[in-house]
Parts: structure tokens; C-alpha cells; sequence
């Protein structure tokens, strides 16, 4: 390939022996810009994770299993090597390397855009071979053709009533943590952090309400490294009222070389130049205390999601309203489906954009996690079977995230069995108790284990942290018991129930609502709980009541019922009708 | 107190400030020798477990929640300061000491009875003080008068056949790991890894049938470092023979210090002398590899296992048809009860002792979790309420550890509902199913919802590794939720599975079997479920029949009657007959 043969040339003018193009932007963000997209422009692999390795012998890709059919198309003739991440006969990157490189050759790669714990993990399993690293340069910036230029959106502002807290009151807070740990500047580069703490949203990422900008915090005042066009003068001005410094984004690299005393810098989340900057501070490598502040909302925030919550619950369920009813007399596809749900979302006050990129999968198309509909794909649905809709919106209120199975016809046993089975799960999760300190792995047994009980499972998380008007996937808490040492649930969490079927080449099924983690004031002992904050019914046509438990069908029918009573004042008579029909208790 | 003021003396003498009494022997032992038993003497305490730090002018004991009552009795009047492990407002033993210990001063601990781990975790803590250890010197053992001398009981060698593979089979197993890490030499100070390794018993630790001794593995040979005297001449030439090199107890530490190569000891296990030993070796510190191969039993031992448990559920159970049947007309208590169930045991073949010390508990002490009865508590039993019955066995074959709770009489409608909730979560248990690579913790979540939905718990582990003829817990796996990053269950580990309810001043349950890790061959996804071993009815006089899924009734009846097939054959004709009323599906 002409990329790659471009890039060697450089590699080999600069004495670099092995050059590593990861999918990530300055900040480790989920989704990354058009800016940022090398790994994209040199491979021709389009998939949203991967990274790419260049030796001047040979090239090679890692993705996970999601990609696994589309890189291997995609890297056809490329010369590129697929490296499946996860199958026991792949070499990791550090092995890879450790094993291809020669003593004393060099190593590149562009520091900004490599975790520092990554970076220095390479260090350490390549000293047995003296390599060096050389991460001063973006060798593929340098060749790329038309690179779209770093995105520079306005930012807004959020009212401090939505937000429950001023930016000073936030800043406060975490000055009191920084003094706990005797820090006396903490760096933050996490673009949903600085966000939440400046109660400011911008439009860098797509799908992530974020703005590109790096933070350091001291104990009295703040730095924000940001293009200075992106603010309005009103919020140019409040920020320095508040002792917010307004810095070019380039300058945060110097900034932290003039920094001398304890600095608080997760290494996990600042990239490897950031962590080469600091080199006269004294690091204390900590997750940063935004983490746990951002995670845990607080009463207005909350207030704020279930208005949300209410919100987009009556876009969705208009939309299964209008599906159920259309299905029979008009043309309708994958495609279609999602614009007419993105039309009635628009419908709503306040509604902001889709918080991912939707998910409209009919059929044996639900069985692809993570399929996305293009114009070759698109399918015609039919008055049968089943459409897994996995979407979600930002709202000046909050962000949602819900995936609801909508029967479209007449069923098959299988198909039947499959979506009741998956929503008993995610009926256990919903109405799970449990005592403080119980991390999601434990609580992931409780999901999974009637499905594992049928030699059924599924090969994703069962829930994700969801953030506040910010990403619709955040942490530290997720329901996954193949994540060891993970962070407890608490009171003021968000996290979605989605558990899963999925059947290649027949039909996908997953139920997922955002749960709101609560003290179960019923009991006495400190127990923690769960309240949907999503606000949509289930398809009931889907399900076969006999392979519910009578717990799961309490919990079933009190949800439906409150969704009609949510609902039904803001929704047109002809529609409550039929969702008072709907919800009637199994 | 005596003997603190002639610690103080020493340590005086020595320029020490502060000095370290824990409960452990040179192994980390979980019980401990009369040697050994320094903390003990020094401070009054009897308990199991506790450190007690004796500074120049204060004294402390930590020790955790098992003990709190009995600490505070014992250390009335000494002078010595209870430290209450597990609850916020107590400083840790590391804490105390950044607080107490003056700049430059010295802290002494017998390096030999303190992990290696947790004394570089103090070096690291201590540093800002620039504290020195002092470790070379017991002077606990110094001051203690009429101090019984280490334990030289016996060593017997168990039959190849019963463990399944020779000891050369098994240090060749040892040696492949070891190459796989480039270690030349694996120091082993786990007195049940060495003796699990050579297929060999002792007597030298209560309830452990282990015996003192270190072991170094090298490539191609051994050398176990322990008394020539506990060794019949057989067995001394039968190591030899095998490449096993006898040596005095206490060459250990010269035998370290000669390493200077790759040395694979794991630091959480060895003890602080023999890391200091290490001083001329490249240390690999990661998880002995015959903890994971004495953890996966083996068919022969699986098979012995079996046995085992079948001669364990005849005495458990003829104890039971004894109890229900003289409750009436004859005077127990609750040591004649445990002694009339040794006798029980005692008539089975192969029969060794006991795995512990054993528990039984009648009424309100049902809710003490480590009760002993004593001459001062022994209770009488009367024809109503619970008793508690939690002990174990040695035997040839194999160790079991049972605990079952036995109506006596009438029940409370709390004690019927508590018997069976707990039942229902030991249920949910032993009917899990999971996907390969599941821990513990996850499959605690499983086992307690039901009781959490409740607003019940029991504030132990849910379960715990059990040994082949070896310690009655081992690891690496448990079943706790409150334990991150715990080790995944395996096919053939051997796992207690022991839910309670405990209602202080008014009664305790608990129902405890061993269940076998296996492949759950009806699916054909790769999931594991659990067989139990232990072979012991429940007593179906205390189950509130309502409380029970579908699920659990079908568990439960399954469950009954294989004990009444397996165990009929073996008992006297009554009793038989009283086991198949007893056992009949509800």
C-alpha cells in the first residue's frame, strides 16, 4: 500500500524500526474525530477499534471479535496482517514487538496519542532488547493527504440548576481532594471531566457532548488548554470570574514541564507526552477524584435525567406506536425506522442529538452486535419477526440509552423463548438488592444466571456507566463478571440493564433500560437497589409468561404500569389507549 | 503486664522502639503449633487471630470481628489496647506506627513469622521516618518460659494410587512451569503445597495433616528441609530415590543465600528472613504453580474423595437418626453431642481426626459464627429449636467439612423462615451454572440474592477451597463477593458452598456441603456446575415449603434422594428406613 510504503520512508529516514498507529485522539476518547483517523487512512480498516503496527518488514492490525469479518475484508490485499485480539494463538503487541525487533532498534509513535501506562508497559518489556523510543512525531499526520483539521465546535454553557453545582462549588470539592493526597496540581486530559466540571458541553467528538481542551487544577485557581475561538465572550469571561485561565491547547505540554512539585496525573488516562513533560514533578499516579464526583449524580442532575428520561420515553414509545401500526401498510427499513425515531426524538424540548450511533437491526441482522445500517444493508421489514432497536439522545436534561425488541409479526417458539429468557435477566438486574460495596461482577451473576442455566449467554457487558449530559459510556462501574476489581455501585450511579440473545445468521434480541442505584429505604440494613429511570414498555407480544419466575413477573408488570402512568398525560388519546392496552399486567 | 515489661526490657536493651507479635508460624500457617504460640503468651488473648504491637510505652492488639467480645474480656486490665480490625475509625498496624514511631527509630519483628510481603510493605510506609527493621531476633521466644519445642510428629506416605500421580510425576509437572518462567529454583514454604507435592502426611499443625518443613525445587531435583527423625527410614530412602535431598529444618536460610539465579518464591507466601535470604537471587515473586495443581483435583483424588464422603455421610447421618431419636430420653449437651459424633466417625474406615475444630452450637449459640462449647457454655439440648453441627474429617481418602442444622422440636415461624431462606441460597448454589473463567465472587451474587431481597445476610465467605486430605481451606478460589480479583473456578477444584442466618441471643443456621467443580456436560458451551460431595440429608423438619422456587424444590428433592440411594446400602436397616421417610421429594 502507498501509505504504508510512504510511512517506511520516513521511518527509515528517522532510523525507526517499528512504528505504532493506534485509533486514539490526545484524550483516550471512546469515539475520535476525523483528525484523528490515521489508523483508518493507512490500514483502509474502517472499524472503530484497532491498532495498527508497521515494521519495515511487515504490518499488522489488532482488533477485537466485533471487527473480526470486517477487517478481514477490509486488509484484503493489503499485506497487513489480521491480529485477532483475544484468541489464545495471538500474539500481543508487546510480544509482537519483543519478538520482531532488533537490539538497540527504535520504536515510534506519536506520544500524544498513546496512554502513558501503555507506553510505559512497552518500555519495560523491550529493555532486554535496549530499544528506544522516538515519540516526538506524528510520522502519519506527517503523510496524510487532506487531513481534516482538529474540530473546533462552540461550547456551551449548562445552567447551574440542571447541574445541581457551580464550577467553583466542583472545583472546590476537588481541591479538598487534592489536598487529602498532598497534590499540588492535578492534570486532567479526560474531555468528559473537564465537561462536568466546568458545567460546559461542546461538539469536538462525535456523539460525546465534549470539547477538545486538557485541564490542570491548582489548589486556588485553573487552567484550561483550549482554542480560545470555541468560547462566546460571556463564557470566556464567566470562567475567568471563577479563576479559570483560558490557555492555547497546544501549550498544556509546556505547561507541565514548568511543574516542579506533586502533581496528580492518572497515568492510565494522560498520554505518554504528558507523563515525558512531567519529568521534573513528582507523579501521583491516582484516578483522578472527577471520576467518582461525575459518576455519582447528584439530586439535580437526577431530576434532570427522569425529565430526560420522560422525554425521550414518549419519542420511543411514539415510535413503537407508529412501527406496530405501519408495519402492515407502509414501506419500511432498517434505515427509515431509525430516521422516523430520530423525528419524533426531535419532537421533544430540549433534545440535543443521538448520544451513539444507532443500532436498527431487523432480523437475522440482530444477531450482529453491532451492526450499523448502510444503504447495501438496509433491509425492507417485514410484518414478522423481530427489530432490535438500541438507541439513544442527548437532551439539555441528560442522556439516554435504550434498546427495546419490537415484535413485528408472528413469532417463532424460538424467537419467543430467546426474548423472554433475555428479559428475565434483565428483570433480575432491574430488581437486584444488594449491600453496599458489591461491585457489578457480583451483580452479573444475578443477570446471567437463568440464561447460564439454559447453556445461554452473551458476549458483551451487561451494563455501562452512563454519564450526565456527557458520554453515554463512562465509568467506574459496569456489570461485567470478567472485570476483575471493579468499582462498588453507589447510591446516584447510572448504569444500563441490557442483556442479550443473539443468534447468527436468525435474530438478535437485548432489553436495555438505565438503571438509577438507590438506597433501599424498605430495608434497614444499607442495601442498595435499583429504579428504571428509562421510561419505555416492552413489547409484550414477544413474551411466553411461563418462563418467567413470579418475582420477575412482579417487577415486569409494575414497570409497565408505570410507564403508562408516565406516559399517558403526554401522549395523544388514541396513544394512551393503546398503551393502557399494552401495559396491562401478564 | 510480666511479660510486656520483659519484652520492653529486651527491646530496650536492643535500641528497638517498637516491636511485632503476630500469630503466625514461619509458613503462614492458618493454624499455628504451640511453639509458635507467642502473641498468645504475651498478651492474654486467646483468639485465633490478632498481631499484637508492643511499642516502649503503649501496647495494642488488632485482631477482626470474630473476636471483638472475647478480645475485650481477655485484655481487660493489661494495659493492652483493643484494635478492632474492619471498622473505619481504627488506624491499621502500618498507620499506627507512621504515627508512633519517633524519626530513626527501630521496629523488630522475628522476620520468620512475618510474610515477606507485609514487611515491605512497612519498610515502604515507614520510609519518611527513616525507620530500621530489626529482624533477626525472636524476642518473643526469648522471655517465654517452659516454651514447647517445635512439633516433630511422624510423616506417613499416601498410596500413589489414592493421589493419582507420583511424586516424580508431580515435580516434573512443577519443573515445566518452573522453565516456563526461567526460574532455576522454586522456594515453597506452604507446609500443605510441599507435602501435597511429595505425597506425604504429618501431624504437626492442629487439624492440618502437614508436617514443618521448606522445600527448593530445582530443575532437576529437590531438597526438603525439615527433621531426619520425622522420616521412617523408608520414606527417607523413597525421596532420595527420588531425587528428594533431606535437609535440617533450618539450612533453609543458608541454602537461600547460596542462590544467586532466577529464584521463583512468592512473596505474599515466604516469609521476610527468606526474601532477606534471597539477597544474592533475581526473585520472581508470583503464585507457587502447585497451588493451582492441588487446587484441580485429579480423578484418582476426585474418586477418593467420593469415598470419603460416603463414609462421612453414614457416620453424619447415623449421628442424626441418634439425635432425633435420644433428644427425647436422654441428657445431651453440646460437647457430648460433637463427641458422640466423633464416635460416629470413628467407626469409618481410614478415619484420621478432625479438620477443624469443631462447631456445635446449640440455640442462641447458633448465632456466635466461630463457636466452641467450653465446660463453662456446654449447653444442655432440649426438644425444641436448632443445633448448629459444622465439623469435618480426615480420612485416607480425603477431607470433608459438613455443616447441617437439626430441628430438635418445635420451630419459631423466624427460625422455619431463616432455615429456609439460608437453604434456598445454598440451593441457588449447588444448581449455579456458569461459563468457563466465572469467579467466586460473581457466583456469590447468586448465592445471597435471595437472602438480600430479604434484607438478610451472614457476614462470612459463601465458601471456600477445600484440600485433598489437606488444610480444610486452601485456595486459590473462594466464594466470597467481597473478594476482587479472586481465581476462577476450575473442573475438579472442591468448594464449600455454607450460606447462615444468624439472629444474635436467639439461634444461628447454616447449611454447608463440599461441591465438585464440573463440566456441565448437558450443554455444549463449555459452562461448569456443581456436584455435591458431602452426602448428608438436610433435616426437612425446618423447611417452610413456600419459600422455595420450582428451581429449588427440584435441587433440593434430587439432592435427598441420591443421599438415600448412595447411603442406604451402608446403613443398619432402621436407619435406612427412617432415611427414605426423611428423604421423600416435597
Amino acid at each position: 500500500m502507498k501509505q504504508i510504503d510512504k510511512l517506511r520512508g520516513l521511518m527509515n529516514e528517522r532510523g525507526i524500526f517499528a512504528y505504532i498507529v493506534p485509533t486514539d485522539d490526545f484524550h483516550g476518547s471512546e469515539y475520535v474525530g476525523a483528525h484523528f483517523k490515521l489508523r483508518e487512512y493507512l490500514s483502509g480498516f474502517t472499524g472503530s477499534a484497532g491498532t495498527l503496527v508497521v515494521t519495515l518488514d511487515e504490518a499488522a492490525l489488532w482488533t477485537d471479535g466485533r471487527y473480526f469479518i470486517q477487517a478481514e475484508r477490509e486488509l484484503s490485499g493489503s499485506g497487513i496482517a489480521l491480529m485477532k485480539m483475544g484468541e489464545p494463538q495471538t500474539l500481543t503487541i508487546e510480544r509482537f514487538l519483543l519478538e520482531k525487533m532488533p537490539e538497540k532498534s527504535a520504536l515510534g509513535f506519536d506520544g500524544r496519542v498513546v496512554s502513558a501506562a501503555f507506553a510505559m508497559r512497552l518500555e519495560k518489556v523491550l529493555k532486554p532488547k535496549s530499544v528506544a523510543l522516538k515519540t516526538d512525531e506524528d510520522l502519519g499526520g506527517a503523510i496524510r493527504e487532506n487531513r481534516p483539521p482538529l474540530s473546533k465546535k462552540p461550547v456551551f454553557e449548562l445552567s447551574e440548576s440542571v447541574c445541581g453545582m457551580s464550577r467553583c462549588e466542583k472545583l472546590a470539592r476537588i481541591h479538598e481532594k487534592m489536598r487529602a493526597e498532598n497534590a499540588g496540581c492535578l492534570a486532567v486530559s479526560a474531555l468528559d471531566e473537564i465537561a462536568w466540571t466546568l458545567n460546559l458541553r461542546g461538539g469536538d467528538v462525535d456523539y460525546n457532548p465534549v470539547f477538545l481542551s486538557f485541564m490542570l487544577v491548582f489548589a486556588d485557581r485553573a487552567e484550561l488548554f483550549a482554542e480560545r475561538e470555541i468560547f462566546s465572550d460571556e463564557t470566556a469571561r464567566a470562567l475567568e470570574n471563577d479563576g479559570v485561565e483560558i490557555r492555547p491547547y497546544n501549550e498544556i505540554y509546556s505547561a507541565l514541564k514548568s511543574q516542579s512539585g506533586a502533581v496528580w496525573a492518572d497515568l492510565k488516562a494522560v498520554n505518554y507526552r504528558m507523563k515525558c513533560s512531567l519529568a521534573d514533578a513528582k507523579i501521583i499516579s491516582k484516578q483522578s477524584p472527577i471520576v467518582m464526583m461525575k459518576a455519582v449524580k447528584n439530586d439535580a442532575e437526577i431530576d434532570a435525567e427522569i425529565s430526560a428520561h420522560i422525554k425521550d420515553g414518549v419519542a420511543v414509545t411514539r415510535f413503537m406506536y407508529w412501527l406496530k401500526n405501519a408495519i402492515e401498510r407502509e414501506k419500511i427499513t432498517e434505515i427509515s425506522a431509525a430516521e422516523k425515531l430520530e423525528e419524533f426524538r426531535k419532537m421533544g424540548e430540549g433534545y440535543l442529538g443521538q448520544s451513539f450511533e444507532p443500532i436498527t437491526a431487523y432480523g437475522e441482522h440482530g444477531a450482529i452486535v453491532h451492526y450499523s445500517a448502510t444503504a447495501e444493508t438496509d433491509a425492507k421489514l417485514e410484518p414478522r419477526g423481530l427489530l432490535l432497536s438500541d438507541t439513544g439522545g442527548h437532551y439539555f436534561e441528560g442522556t439516554t440509552d435504550i434498546t427495546r425488541t419490537f415484535v413485528l409479526g408472528e413469532l417463532s417458539d424460538e424467537e419467543k423463548r430467546a426474548f423472554t429468557l433475555a428479559l428475565a435477566a434483565h428483570l433480575e438486574l432491574l430488581g437486584a438488592v444488594f449491600p453496599k460495596g458489591v461491585r457489578g461482577s457480583t451483580l452479573d451473576g444475578i443477570a446471567r444466571q437463568g440464561l447460564w442455566r439454559h447453556g445461554l449467554d452473551f458476549n458483551h457487558g451487561t451494563g455501562h456507566g452512563v454519564g450526565f449530559l456527557l458520554n453515554v459510556h463512562e465509568g467506574p462501574q459496569r456489570i461485567s463478571w470478567r472485570t476483575a476489581n471493579d468499582a462498588p455501585l453507589e447510591a446516584g450511579m447510572i448504569t444500563s440493564d441490557e442483556p442479550g440473545l443473539y443468534f447468527e445468521g436468525k435474530f438478535g434480541i437485548r432489553h436495555e433500560s438505565l438503571l438509577l442505584c438507590q438506597e433501599a429505604e424498605w430495608l434497614h440494613g444499607g442495601f442498595l437497589c435499583f429504579t428504571p429511570l428509562t421510561c419505555v414498555p416492552f413489547d409484550v407480544e414477544g413474551i411466553d409468561k411461563e418462563l418467567l419466575t413470579d418475582a420477575q413477573l412482579t417487577y415486569f408488570n409494575e414497570y409497565q404500569s408505570r410507564v403508562c402512568e408516565t406516559l399517558s398525560p403526554h401522549l395523544p388519546i388514541e396513544e394512551a389507549k393503546w398503551l393502557f392496552e399494552l401495559t396491562k399486567p401478564l
